[in-house]
């Protein structure tokens, strides 16, 4: 795999009504955009860091990913997935780690927030941590 | 606050051995270094992607934050932590958050791995997430 950047670091809060104020007034970062990812039941925050985002995530229905991590982590939000971003494409990727015996949770890849192509790979393979794969289509 | 970057996001594992093979051979990034933190209770081992880390942590010790972070996770490991570059240093940082009302866990900057200055903000005023401010004394 080709690896060239961290795209984003996914981050879990119960409301983003509660959490941007905290990025912004004490962190000092600016948010960019709000997106509702209908398909994921979340609703989105991004910020730039560096050459990495950081996007909130709240969950939208009881029954997001989202909102069952946050359940089974006391009602607490928390750091949910780290996402990469792949030179050489996501579809490349997931065909490399499947035949390195990692276990996928996306075959192909599928359209994430922002417009990127996504792919989450298995926790079960990853030590469990919930790992996805980027790709820009515009930067391909 | 001045951030520069995401210096690194830490990720506790049940096993620095069992971890490391998923990062180089699947993702196909490279251990540089692997450190012992006495004083945390970690074993840590690090990978660079882009600007930003990756800092893998097994507890040595059931008593270990990244031992009770598992244990609360089902056994399972998890992204622990994301950690800022502070440009102003810690310091600074830390009387701003105070002043404008966050929790600290570490009122006065300590040394954490890779001789960094760092100091850790209080979940609660962060939305449930574990956040580090770091400086590298090096470059400051």
């Amino acid at each position: 795999m080709n690896i060239s950047h961290i795209e984003h670091v996914g981050i879990a809060v119960p409301s983003l009504d509660e959490a941007i104020p905290f990025y912004e007034n004490i962190l000092g970062l600016k948010c960019f955009a709000i997106e509702e990812v209908a398909d994921q039941k979340v609703r989105t925050a991004f910020f730039q860091v560096g050459q990495t985002k950081i996007e909130l995530l709240e969950g939208t229905s009881d029954d997001s990913a989202i909102s069952k991590f946050i359940a089974n982590n006391g009602g607490r939000g928390g750091i949910q997935h780290i996402a990469f971003a792949m030179a050489d494409g996501v579809a490349n990727a997931l065909a490399e780690a499947e035949e390195k015996g990692c276990r996928l949770i996306d075959k192909a890849p599928r359209k994430g927030a922002e417009g990127l192509n996504i792919a989450f790979l298995h926790p079960k393979s990853t030590c469990g941590t919930l790992v996805e794969l980027c790709e820009d289509p515009k930067k391909m």
